[in-house]
């Protein structure tokens, strides 16, 4: 079966890359550097991703929050994967700082995206390109 | 360095087992049934955990949200990591329904918890012993 993205995914997110079976998408949103990590799967629990998926997904989290930390200076990196709305398998890495709009609280259904530039977008897409590009 | 539990988590949870270097701990309350591993480290992003505990936690990670799934019919098992309010590193694994107080909203600082009863503690404790008893 052909993978089908999540229409809320697809429209709040852009895809910056895809390694292996995961699709790193960014969220078009400044206030923060948000990506998500979507496996090409019709899992929605992580318990239900088999081995593969599984440690590939877990390596990207940690690799992927490992290089927003250094990129962003982040205070705390914010993991998650919820899927209450959207129940087609994401997990979220989310620089956080403590100057940004809504901490310490957690972002997930808090306040409006802000849209990035298109030169932000083309910037962030790049940036997190060049951090997969030897995986 | 001994290991010293942050003193909000110990408020908050009380400890159900220990595997290997992880605290799997009992969130006090009601609403949810609601679970928290700790390493025992003192990392405080997922990306700084050596290869063993990542391994460990995201192990566990996956037969908790099984084991609580299957358990409580969830409709959806939210996972997190964040660590604004408390740094040391804590994964959530978390029951949740359809009926419950604040779905499908995210509980993190969500309204107030409502503690068990000392027989609804035994249970949920016993229940969580029982699901790492043959790791």
């Amino acid at each position: 079966m052909p993978f089908n993205l999540h229409p809320t995914l697809a429209k709040d997110s852009l895809l910056a890359v895809k390694v292996g079976s995961m699709q790193i998408r960014l969220m078009d949103d400044s206030r923060y550097f948000w990506l998500i990590i979507v496996p090409e799967t019709d899992a929605t629990e992580l318990h239900q991703l088999d081995s593969d998926l599984s440690n590939e997904l877990w390596g990207l989290v940690r690799h992927l929050g490992q290089k927003l930390k250094d990129h962003t200076r982040a205070d705390k990196i914010n993991n998650a994967a919820i899927g209450n709305l959207v129940p087609q398998l994401h997990f979220h890495v989310v620089a956080r700082h403590k100057s940004d709009p809504d901490w310490p609280k957690p972002i997930w259904g808090a306040g409006k995206p802000l849209p990035l530039s298109e030169a932000d977008q083309a910037l962030r897409l790049a940036t997190v390109q060049s951090w997969v590009g030897n995986l």
